[in-house]
């Protein structure tokens, strides 16, 4: 028999695996770093750089498709871009699925399609479709609790493994502090695995005095967006268990392309950019180019031999 | 803690199940029976009819969406109609996937996307890229034998647990026997799973004639078009593995619309087409529609308890 | 020069061209017939049996993906079945885009995408999103009238040609005739192309009364699923503009399947249900393959012309 | 009547307009400037730093996607990457079809596919498929000249208005000067709109002496990624008519996406990159999200306007 087993393949894992690694993250000391994402080749990027998860950024796809973070892309766009991250790494993606995208039949959906499409965990917000990015002056609305307990219920008991995040927005909504709490408490008893506390303050007090007044079992994720002085050593010791930089890999893409499109124009060639943006080689390696070589290598070679012993 | 398991959802198995299940059934001494399928409402009917396997049918697809069998439906479409149907039925899928997309890069592409969505076999053709529908007149021209086994040996060690079926044109080009059996032999050797010999004979001898001298090991697969006279008894009895009804799911689709359009138009009015064709209550029935509304209020209902709760 | 005019090919019209012919059809005295379709194939089947428009059918096309008619499929899946039927005949695509995926601004980029991919005209519902089928006994809540007026005036503001219809479901709700006809007028106002009286009772007599007391200049369409008795005639007389037949053609094709696929379970063959179903030279044809191995030929040849001229 | 016109919405320009624009710019006297693009977004950047074009590049879209440069993703993932680029811009869109994905019916249906979408030019070189980047070393073989010509020819007679480029991949492939002529005299006689030379050497002598040899009449068009030192001054002077600045947007994005995520991961906090990196506020003028709170406050306020005036 021809041939002995081919050379590092990309073996993603099974959707199972991908969540019960989040899961584990989640429950470990550590403070778990995700990094948001908009691309299967950025979530490369931030795979390489040592983070342990890839947040499906809804701000930063929605931008990326020109369009407003406002469910204008709808579940099967921001479906589609999730698993493409999934497929394109080994760390567990988790998805920004905004207010679920409709009622809770469309939660019921959407919680199959991800678990189905591989994706390691999803996050709903306790918003109102459609949803509004949260750092914009609009209608930052919470739904009625018994709506979205009735989804958070819902999505976990349809997922058969996949991690279920309830995203509270009752400081974005100036709701305050006392609905941001009892809302945990009933997310908590609708089942979800943990919870994600959003703040739009500069500082990071009101997350910090969250975090403390919260007395139940759930880890709780921050998004520290606007309080960017924190520190992950101080989040781990104010207890929590997992950090998002939501948008900062396509800010640094966004002032990058800028300058460099500025300068092509100003300059009429592209000499002067060269030296501070990537080789050729550094996208065919990040697009597996030397992978594909040596399989295709591998196969032709390999199909020969079989057909050379058919003579 | 508020609520029991929820009412009976659609528990769609894992990719890994369903394929164990393909391979089970071929090598089940029972033929398997397999019916070619275009979108998720035909999978369930095949699926209520009894059916134990869904084709993906390059030809409906392709014909569905009003172009030819001719590769002009690239991976992606094929992919998306081959994954929604493995999510519409508990049944294996297996997806007619022509000769691969392309070269073996793209067949270890297809493998690992086709796998990912959790369809449980593939089957591609050893013809050359793009591929011309079996039936008709034109480029029938096999691959050389040397790439086709690179490309199957290329699925079945980038696979996990998927089926890979590897279908022969030899007959179908004109290439004889001989050619078809030489190349069985080769693709079994490259690690094939399935073979699937292709005939347009209007009787099925030549089909048989194959089964009986071919002395390997693997499961064999008809597709009883053109020989529609041969019955599932016989084809059990000569030692084939499956039958795949690989379009007809399609033509009687195509016959009925087409009689009841001409009907409405020409009587102006839909009262005497009624008694002929479904009910609403059966679209709605197809689409799930009771087992929505039955979940809507469970969650409903619970998220008002957990809410309730909280007060 | 080689070569001169290829064969007949598609020459689909520009959209703006669909949009005007499908304005002039609604102004047109004679009743404009419009058949619901789900997929490429069945649309040339419409367009071949002499109806005027095609309808894109949620209730078909949801029902064909396998999910219920509840928003489940959002507004990608829906552009992008209405943009393939679009393609695919010569005749004007009439779209039923529910209660507009959300708020004003999913109506909005709606509009802006349905529009781009050569959709004729978009029709909008004033209920809520998410919303239920009609003829499902659940929520069937009308939208706010200044909401949903928002929506028509965003709509027609937003078009450049495309006929924008406003759907009335006040008598699916339960609102009543007055309510109906106050809406009518606001939607008129408000820039409609057309209205759309939806009515879920046995006979037409509801519809009768509407389009009665209705004084303004509007065309009226509609749908009659429940009251099958009436003709093209009546409604012609009655001063209605157009009549959808909006899910015989999937109706069909599921009766016809099921007991296509019953009997060759049952009998373990296809010989007897040959005779039913459509040849296989009936798919090529709608396919359009003739005309594919037609241009091949063509261009293949003149390839070969124009390389030896230049040795 | 309420309300006057919308405040300045996103009017794209019609197919045809687009493809005039990109027909007049390559007839110009001065050089057209043209910018690599995989993502809306990063059209926008182009259109606002004052390019004339975006191309929809190959390399940067397979690259983002995360798969090898080398038709894994097929005509589908392309069309839609380059419709979406179309929809964010007013400049035109000249698209990287690679070799035409299969042979001429493939063509044909891209070309139909393209121009339906907005899509102001498509580009094909004559390479077989799958192609290969051109970069890379590797199965770079030419086309049989016959079969390129004929799809040249099948291309512009079936496009209405749309630009067609012939990518000559002689000087690539190492056939040579005499050769790259040849052919560009065939294309010419085929039908095509532009040439465009392609070329890896470190220096421009080589599209240089192209340019100077080639006697025909149509515009030349470069991509000067290897032979960087080249000015918008030279190339004009020389008589080209367009340059394709095809990768240097992802390449810079590259680049800062990665200090930027290696920074954040060894700081612990993402203080330190703010100076860097774009604010959010230019995420949001990207996506144009003034734009949509402006329209939706216009709109629910004529809603409300005709509502009251219904009472």
């Amino acid at each position: 028999m021809t041939g002995s087993r081919p050379p590092q393949q990309e073996p993603n894992d099974a959707p199972a695996g991908a969540a019960r690694r989040l899961r584990a993250a989640l429950a470990a000391p550590r403070l778990t770093r995700a990094m948001g994402s908009h691309s299967p080749l950025s979530a490369r990027l931030a795979e390489e750089a040592g983070f342990d998860v890839v947040w499906s950024s809804g701000l930063e796809i929605s931008a990326t498709a020109g369009v407003p973070d406002a469910n204008i892309l709808a579940m099967g766009e921001c479906l589609d871009a999730a698993a493409d991250l999934a497929s394109a790494v080994d760390i567990p993606v988790l998805a920004d699925c905004d207010s679920g995208f409709g009622n809770v039949n469309n939660v019921i959906h959407m919680v199959r399609s991800y678990e189905a499409r591989g994706v390691a965990g999803v996050c709903i917000e306790d918003k109102q479709f459609p949803k509004l990015n949260s750092f914009i002056e609009g209608n930052q609305d919470l739904a009625p609790l018994d709506d979205f307990a009735g989804k958070i219920r819902a999505a976990t008991e349809t997922r058969t493994d996949m991690v279920v995040v309830a995203r509270l927005e009752a400081l974005i909504s100036g709701q305050g502090m006392a609905e941001a709490l009892r809302r945990a408490d009933v997310y908590e008893r609708a089942g979800a695995d943990a919870l994600l506390i959003h703040s739009k303050r500069k500082d990071p007090e009101e997350v910090f005095a969250f975090r403390e007044a919260y007395r139940g079992d759930l880890p709780v994720i921050v998004v520290p967006t606007t309080y960017n002085q924190v520190t992950v050593e101080e989040l781990e010791q104010r207890g929590f268990a997992m950090a998002i930089y939501a948008n900062q890999a396509l800010r640094s893409s966004i002032r990058a392309m800028r300058e460099t499109l500025t300068r092509i124009m100003r300059d009429g060639t592209t000499l002067n950019v060269e030296p501070e943006i990537a080789p050729l080689k550094e996208i065919f390696d990040l697009q597996r180019m030397p992978q594909m070589l040596q399989q295709q290598e591998r196969y032709e070679s390999l199909g020969r031999e079989l057909a050379e012993a058919a003579q």
